[in-house]
């Protein structure tokens, strides 16, 4: 089972890299294929300074060792020996108008246990109603298509998770998170065949977003409300994100796991948007809860 | 003893706050005076867009309450209802010839138990060794005023401290970092009068280095790579730095606690400094154990 589902993660990601060059029109991906000390290893695949997109990574990895006890208590393992299989996006485009995405699919072992996680979630620099409809309503034809109560529990599951506490706001949109999707949830099969379809809905809903508003034009605030969007993408990955933390603890690849930081981002102090800007208005959207279809 | 130590602390603020902005020439702080819903409050002060300085702040705070049993578990306290005061810096010149500096002076009280702490660390974007040198003999005159054993001790404390565990590397050529100095270390009024010493230090010293290579010029690869070497910055004060995980545990006052991060910063992927480069040379200088002085 693990080399079936390690190969569907290899192919899904040539597939996703193969369709984001396409919709950029001229960026490439460079990769590099490690090696984990510890055991495994993973292609790390970077593009940037694309048409459309800034930076982005999308990285395939499967790695397997054994953990130390610190280590297994802190990331809640039932057990020290694991295999990790799973694709990690982020792609940071150059355009304002564009939003930032994220995607996660895996696969995970430890002991005798074995669960699936994953999730899309998208961070607008401009909350635009109809795009994040959009978005949503593509990850709720996903969920149901497998089970009628995904998309409501990991929506909210999204909202909790992709959430900065200690700015009280959602890093975006929200989408779904799920994690720890084993046995007691379905077969093994089945909820492979979920996952693949999560992965496999990332490039054409990405592709349509890409293509909305990539013609608009930016100003030079705009560009810097971009870049203060990315600081706070920034403080999530590097202060909550789970991969992240698992990444940094486990003495993982760290370029792979950092491809997720933006190329430039900003801070000001205590920035505040003009009143009735449309800033001001996508920070109205950053919070928990919100229905998008 | 506490109005004493927190009045110090005020007036070691002001004194900052006047030199940085005449060495500066054109730069002034704006100050934002806060309350801490659990009981206290600071002094805010930021400086931006200056003449020299990019973006920095310099923080007073004095607040005191009782923290939850978690809080106090995770920040291993003798007791829940605490005091603390003191005064935080961190600034980012404009120039990379210029290095970024942190200081922070505390006083702290758990229960019964009370304590100082603090530090000065030096983050420069290309580390020129007289300068470094510079900078730790006046570090080492500061606290051999004070006992032989101070400096040695607080090194390496330092270099232990500002270390970047993930990336292998040190934050920048260290400093001084010092904590938990309480009674088994000296009474109370020596330990203030070192402490206020660090604190007093801090101005003379930055003035000087402010002054060094103010007026050599830079190239768009230089100011690349300070925003890269800004990245490393953010990195360790959003994962590692124990004062800003204080304040995000405690919700405090956010702007206050990240005004630690640079106006600007960047991540490329995998980036690796030209063999025999200024910047491969700094590189080889971000280990701990290297002897300045």
């Amino acid at each position: 089972m693990r080399e079936t589902i390690a190969e569907g993660f290899r192919l899904l990601q040539d597939d996703i890299c193969g369709q984001l060059e396409a919709e950029d029109g001229s960026g490439r991906f460079k990769e590099d294929v490690w090696e984990r000390p510890g055991g495994g290893g993973g292609r790390t695949r970077v593009i940037v300074d694309g048409a459309m997109i800034e930076k982005g990574g999308v990285n395939f990895s499967a790695v397997h060792g054994i953990l130390s006890p610190t280590i297994q208590k802190a990331l809640e393992l039932p057990a020290p020996d694991f295999f990790a299989t799973g694709v990690s996006i982020v792609i940071h485009p150059k355009s304002p108008h564009v939003p930032i995405i994220h995607m996660n699919v895996r696969y995970f072992e430890a002991g005798e246990r074995w669960w699936f996680g994953g999730g899309i979630d998208l961070t607008p620099h401009y909350v635009v109603p109809e795009q994040a409809r959009f978005f949503h309503e593509r990850m709720k034809a996903t969920c149901d298509h497998h089970n009628a109560s995904y998309y409501p529990r990991f929506k909210l599951w999204a909202d909790d998770y992709f959430y900065i506490t200690h700015r009280k706001e959602t890093r975006g949109v929200g989408g779904i998170f799920f994690d720890r999707l084993g046995p007691e949830t379905a077969e093994c099969k089945a909820v492979h065949r979920f996952v693949m379809d999560v992965g496999n809905t990332f490039a054409p809903t990405y592709r349509h977003l890409m293509g909305m508003d990539r013609h608009l034009p930016h100003t030079e605030a705009e560009r810097q409300w971009q870049l203060l969007r990315r600081g706070r993408y920034v403080e999530f990955n590097l202060v909550y994100d789970r991969g992240t933390k698992f990444g940094l603890e486990t003495d993982g690849r760290i370029e792979s796991i950092l491809m997720s930081l933006p190329a430039l981002a900003a801070w000001e102090y205590d920035f505040r948007p003009a009143p009735g800007s449309r800033e001001e208005e996508t920070q109205s959207w950053l919070q928990k809860g919100v229905e998008w279809c």
